[in-house]
Order: structure tokens, then C-alpha cells, then sequence
């Protein structure tokens, strides 16, 4: 009986695995060094959980199941609102500032397609009690560590940076009424994914006063100098206007301001971002976002918490691995599994001590394998040529003497030596 | 809104994450040194792919769940029938042998209890192509290098290795009828966690005579030297018990079997096994086991593949991580996440230097944090203390002529650097 795997799903082979662990790898290297601790949650949790703030575009794309007791459950398409849940649950005992990084493996009802899956790994950062825009600094720091760690440059990929703050005072300066942001963020959003006409339409739609449209088009396209020129200039769009500033004056005293820039039109689909907001995006522009993140100061008031502020990043493992390999940084960076040793012997009368050896070179912590049939030795070295093993121990009568002979792979040379020093010499 | 967390779930706070993370990376290296490749598969596959052959404990514990086509999957409880699924996808063009190795997330809808979870992780060990006992030799080395690794011996765990070719053929012989031997099965495999007189009781329901049952426990407890007295020697029997006796010399070369013992009440509950079974158990008995394994040369060919012979071994986390806490082997093992550099200023004005330098260690792989507070010097001190900082980088006035102050942290011992040479020696 054969059996397909599921659509949208990925089988990680050998060599698969090496790319996602190398990915994960360094997600978790970059993490750490940026001071950031590891957590992880359940790869389920109540259903309701991911509905109340994660947004319509999540919502619809659980993956819901039930335990026996006929609970609803859901496999989890985000970890933020786990976050949430956990930092809520120890408020009180949890050293501050909270500094959590995560590499939740996430699903997805999604239709399969370039860059989306229905199963994928996320790297998750956040900074949780901290209401300074310093915060938001350290965020995209964290983020364009990683992307420069990876051999990304400024020409291949942006953090483009807007503000929640900047485009709700923004949109009512214009005149945009309070029930009508959200759907216009939903517009927004798409500014940079839809042709220019297109997306003109559809904006004449939901705000027919054409001047009020022609401010928002403008405003799409702004310098950061020029927003308030643009709406209009208030408390409100001042201060998310000198937020952003600090941000750009941070972010350049990092040495990371030539990853960034600002773009009014980043709003993020996810419902809970109340400040700073931004996407990591290829330079060419044909991929989805790599990644993106921004401030929830009310997340966790919404998990049934206090009022505390947090920022936040996410990436993906898809998309960043197709612009990796598109970049040439997979095969060059990603490390190929080496054996140290090949345990081999001239006779099978030795073969008791073909087992005794490797057992002794992993007691060691290198790496050893032997073959499993009964063979010549040529076969054996042959063997171990296939699995890429440096060295080739080989047994013979000088054993007696407790000598052995080790082989370079890569040369040919052959050695003698003794057991005992061999062993010694190994790395530990 | 409070949303609790599932029951039968683990939320991995930083400590936790930091366990689960020793635990996982002690599997991995030992499964690299032992000459395995790493390899995964979605947590979730089609329903009846877990229906076909992993025996009735665990289809009945699937988390089942539907796609938006309607189609029905399951969360994976086990991971070799993806193995299988994998394996035979690309049989032809996988280097020989294949020894995989995978950590990979399960999920199974059992009532929570002490060691089982409906979550939890599970090391995957296995050989597939070779019929030799030396597999399973080999597959239970990497078991036992994994348990001397972590500090356990031989007084705190035992490896009970028995096989179903010499139940079988034992069974057989005592005059148990074909159609009875699973079902017989299902209660040998409860012959250690029961007590004697129940199972008695309930063999003797299922084998009436007498004399035949009093066989069945003769041999549930007979060293392998006696079976063939027991059961009665034929063909079959022997040669099992030839293949036992192999499987010990293995060992024994390779110096493991004080990890081992033979014990004939070893079955395993999946229904796929054909030869060798091994559990692995503490001494003291009272938890569940810790892992097991054997032979299942029946699989690849049951998933639509070529009768391929194959060998493994799976080791929860949850029933380990239980034991290591009580045999004291976690508090002194499981690393601390340090921070390497604490960046603090004596003034405000030196700040934008705090974020430059504590860039530019971070670029140099050190980890490094700073105050995200304005405070004076002995706060950001006590939050470099807070934070288990080995060392905190103090920026003041000295830092005009290129010099900054290096405080050690355990010592409180403070150093006059100069900026560069300390970037310079700081590794990378």
C-alpha cells in the first residue's frame, strides 16, 4: 500500500535537513548572541486561542482538531499568542526585560504555492516590557544580524519600516473615519503586491473623495519628510513621526541603517500591532516578504494579562531558503556531514576488533563506521570513499603489536601507528 | 480572556527549553558519531497511514484532523511509517546503508500521565538494508553510548533484549495455535507490569491447559540457555536462540552487554516487529521504559516498497528526562545560557557608543546586551549582575582616547583596554 505525502508539506532528507538545520542554526546562534533566551509551547493549542487577535487571514487557515474529550483544538499557525499565554501565566516571576526567541515549527490550511506551505519553521524574537522605540531597534538589529551572518548586503534585502501610529493619525489628519481603518489597512497592505491601476480602483472605492485618495496615494510614496506635509501635521503624526526618527538614528548607530528604510506602505496583515511595523523584503521584489514584525503593545491585555508593552519579529524558513539558494549562500555555507572514521580490517578474523575500535573512537566523540558485510578490503575502502570518511583505520596483523594503520582519505597516505596514542590523541 | 494551556502539554520556559535542548543535542551528537544522517518528516501525514501497521494502542490515540479538501490526517504518533514512506520514495537512489536519525515532535491523544504526554519528543534511530544481527548490534550501542553519554550505568539502566522469531517459534512449539500468538502477545507484554498472580489468572483464561501455561511462564523467566529446554528445541528455535547468542557477542566486542540482559517477556507493543526486541528500562522498575526497539523487515514492503530488511529504535524524552532529575544528572549537565558582555556607560551622552560597541561584539559571535533603562552606573551594574554577565564593558570618558573599561564580573576586577585590541581578540 503506498501512501502520498500530504500537499504543501515537505519530506527533509539527508541533505534536506542539513539546510534547515543550518537555517535553524544560525536563527538560534544570532538569537543568543543578541542576548535573546529560547522557549517553546505545544504545537496545539485551544482552538479560540488563535482566533480572537491573530487576524481573518490566519483565522481561516487553522488547522483544527479534537481531543477525545471532544475539545477544540488547533495546531498552532502562529506563536504569539502562546507567548502571550505563557509570559501571562509567570508575570510575576519572569526576569526582566523578557528577551524570547522561539523556532516553532508552524501549520498552515494554506494553498500550497512558491514561498507558502502548510507546514514550516518560524524564527520568533521578542522584547516584552519595554515601551521604548529602543526596543524596536534592537528587534530589526537582531534581525539584519542574521540576515548579514548569512551573506545577505543591502542590495540584496530591505527592512522597510513604517508605523501604526504614523498611518492611523495619518488616515484621520486625512479624514478617513475611525470604522473605516481597518478595512483600509487591509487595502494598504496590498499597495505593493498589486498593480499601480488596480490598486488605484479599488481605493477610489473606499474613499470616493478623490483629494482624500489622492493623499493617501501621495502618502504611499512618502519620505518620512514629507508625511506631514502630506496629511497634515498634529500631536499624533508628529509623535509617531519623531518615533520614527529616533528609530533611523538608533538603527544607523547599530550600523544597520543601510538595511532599512522607511515605507509607508508596510502595514502588516496580523490584527494586534499597535506601533512600529516592518517587513524584510528581497531588493528584487518577486518574493514574498521574508519576514516581519512590530510592536502588540495590547497582546497580552488581550490573553486576560496587565498592560504591557512588546515588540516582536517573525521569518520563515520558505521563502528565505529560496532567496538563499537564488543568492548562491546555501551550498557554499551549508556544512556537508563528514565521517572522522572508517573502521576497516584485512582479515575477518579482526573483525571482533573492527567493533571494539569504532566503539572506542565514539567513546571518543568522533565519528565511526564500519561495514556491515564481509568483505576485502578494497571493497571496505571503497566503502568508506562512499561515505566521505577522512580517515580509514585498517586492522591487520600489526595489531598484535597494538599498531594500526590509518589512511588519509584525501591523500592516500598511510601511517602506522599505535592504539593506545591514537586513542589518546582523539578529540574529547 | 484566559485560555489555559491543553492539558497533557508543555510550555518550555527558558529552564525548560534549556533541558529539552541538552537532551536533544546529547541525541544528535551521539546519533552523528555513531555514523547516522539526520532526516524529517511533516507532523502531520494521511489518517490511514498511521492506521495500517503500528498496532491498535496507537491508532487508537491519533489526533485526526481534515484539510480544507476534506481529506483526512493525522498528527504523527510514531515517525517510521514516514521512515518507510521516505525510504521507499527514493530507494534507488539512497547511499547504502541507510542509518537515519531523527528527533522528530510527536503527538498522541493519551490520557496525560507521569512519563506520557499527548505531546513529547522522540529519538529515532535506524538501519535499513541490512539483515544481519550486526544492525541491531549497532542500534543498540547508540542506544546504550547514548545512556553512558548522559552519565547512566549499567546499576540505573538495563537494555532487555528478547525476539519475536523466538517467541514465535517457542509459542509454537509449546502448541499455542497460530491465531493466538497476537493476542498472546498483547498479554506477554504485560507480564512485567503486572502482578504475578493476575497474570496468571488471565494466561490461564487464554491457554486453559495447564501445562502449556505453566511453560509460558517457565519461559517468560528463563535465562536463553534454558529456552530450549522449556520450549523444546527445533529449527526455529535455534536459530533465534544462535541469533540471540550472536547478538550478545556483538555486544560483548563492543563492549556494551553489561548495559544488557536477555529477557524473554520483552515483546513491544507495535504490531510491525520481526525479529530482535529490546526495551530499555531502569533498574529500579518503577518507571515506564525508556525506550525500545527491533527488527521490522516487513514494513517498507507493507508501506508498497521492496521486501527491505530494517532495524531501529525509538527513546522518548518525557520517561528520560524523569529519570536523569532523579538520578541527579540534570542540574550538572544542562549548560546555563551566559552572557559573555554587559555594555554600560557612565553617562547618557556615551550611549549611542553603547549601542556601536555592543554591535560590534555581537558581530564578533559574543553575546552582549545593554540597559534598554537611562539609569546611573551601579543600576546598569546590577543588571549586568541580573543578567549572569561574565563581563561588563563600562564606556566613560576614557572612551575618547579609544579605551574602555573591561570589569570581570565574577572577580570584580576592572582592565583598561583599548577599544580595537579588544575587538580584535574577541572570538569570531
Amino acid at each position: 500500500m503506498k501512501i502520498p505525502p500530504v500537499k504543501g508539506t515537505r519530506d527533509f532528507y539527508p541533505p534536506d535537513m542539513a539546510v534547515r538545520n543550518w537555517i535553524i542554526d544560525g536563527w538560534k546562534k544570532v538569537s543568543v548572541r543578541n542576548g535573546f533566551v529560547e522557549y517553546d509551547g505545544p504545537i496545539f493549542e485551544y482552538l479560540k486561542m488563535f482566533q480572537i487577535k491573530s487576524g481573518d487571514e490566519i483565522a481561516e487557515q487553522l488547522f483544527s482538531l479534537k481531543d477525545r474529550g471532544g475539545r477544540e483544538l488547533a495546531l498552532r499557525p502562529e506563536i504569539t499568542p502562546t507567548l502571550a499565554r505563557m509570559v501571562n501565566q509567570q508575570i510575576n516571576s519572569l526576569p526582566r526585560p523578557i528577551k524570547w526567541f522561539s523556532v516553532p515549527r508552524l501549520c498552515r490550511a494554506e494553498r500550497p504555492q512558491k514561498g507558502r506551505l502548510r507546514e514550516f519553521f518560524q524564527w520568533n524574537i521578542d522584547i516584552i516590557g519595554v515601551d521604548d522605540v529602543l526596543a524596536d531597534a534592537e528587534v530589526i538589529f537582531t534581525t539584519v544580524d542574521y540576515l548579514r551572518e548569512v551573506g545577505l548586503k543591502p542590495r540584496d534585502v530591505q527592512v522597510k519600516i513604517s508605523s501604526r501610529k504614523l498611518l492611523a493619525s495619518s488616515l484621520r489628519n486625512i479624514g478617513i473615519p475611525e470604522n473605516q481603518l481597518d478595512s483600509l489597512y487591509a487595502l494598504l497592505d496590498k499597495y505593493s503586491k498589486m498593480p499601480r491601476d488596480g490598486f488605484e480602483k479599488i481605493l477610489s472605492e473606499q474613499v470616493p473623495d478623490s483629494r482624500m485618495a489622492k493623499k493617501i496615494m501621495d502618502l504611499m510614496n512618502a519620505a518620512l519628510s514629507e508625511v506631514a506635509e502630506i496629511v497634515g501635521a498634529n500631536a499624533g503624526v508628529e509623535d509617531a513621526i519623531q518615533e520614527l526618527a529616533r528609530l533611523q538614528e538608533l538603527l544607523t548607530q547599530m550600523g544597520v541603517w543601510q538595511y532599512c528604510g522607511f515605507y509607508p506602505s508596510i502595514v502588516r496583515g496580523l490584527a494586534y500591532y499597535t506601533g512600529v511595523v516592518f517587513e524584510v523584503h528581497e531588493v528584487a521584489g518577486e518574493l514574498r516578504a521574508i519576514g516581519g514584525g512590530g510592536r502588540f503593545d495590547n497582546l497580552l491585555h488581550d490573553f486576560g494579562g496587565p498592560q504591557i508593552p512588546a515588540t516582536g519579529m517573525g521569518m520563515g524558513d520558505c521563502v528565505l531558503e529560496i532567496l538563499l539558494r537564488e543568492k548562491g549562500l546555501l551550498d557554499n555555507q551549508v556544512p556537508q556531514q563528514k565521517l572522522d572514521y572508517f573502521v576497516a580490517c584485512v582479515d575477518a578474523k579482526f573483525f571482533p576488533h573492527v567493533l571494539e575500535i569504532t566503539a572506542a573512537i565514539r567513546r571518543k566523540k568522533a565519528s565511526a563506521n564500519f561495514s556491515y558485510k564481509t568483505g576485502g578490503l578494497s571493497r571496505q575502502l571503497k566503502e568508506a570513499s562512499a561515505q566521505d570518511a577522512e580517515k580509514c583505520i585498517i586492522i591487520g596483523e600489526e595489531f598484535k603489536n597494538g599498531q594500526l594503520v590509518v589512511k588519509d582519505m584525501a591523500t592516500g597516505q598511510q601511517e602506522l601507528v599505535n592504539f593506545d596514542e591514537f586513542l589518546s590523541q582523539l578529540k574529547c
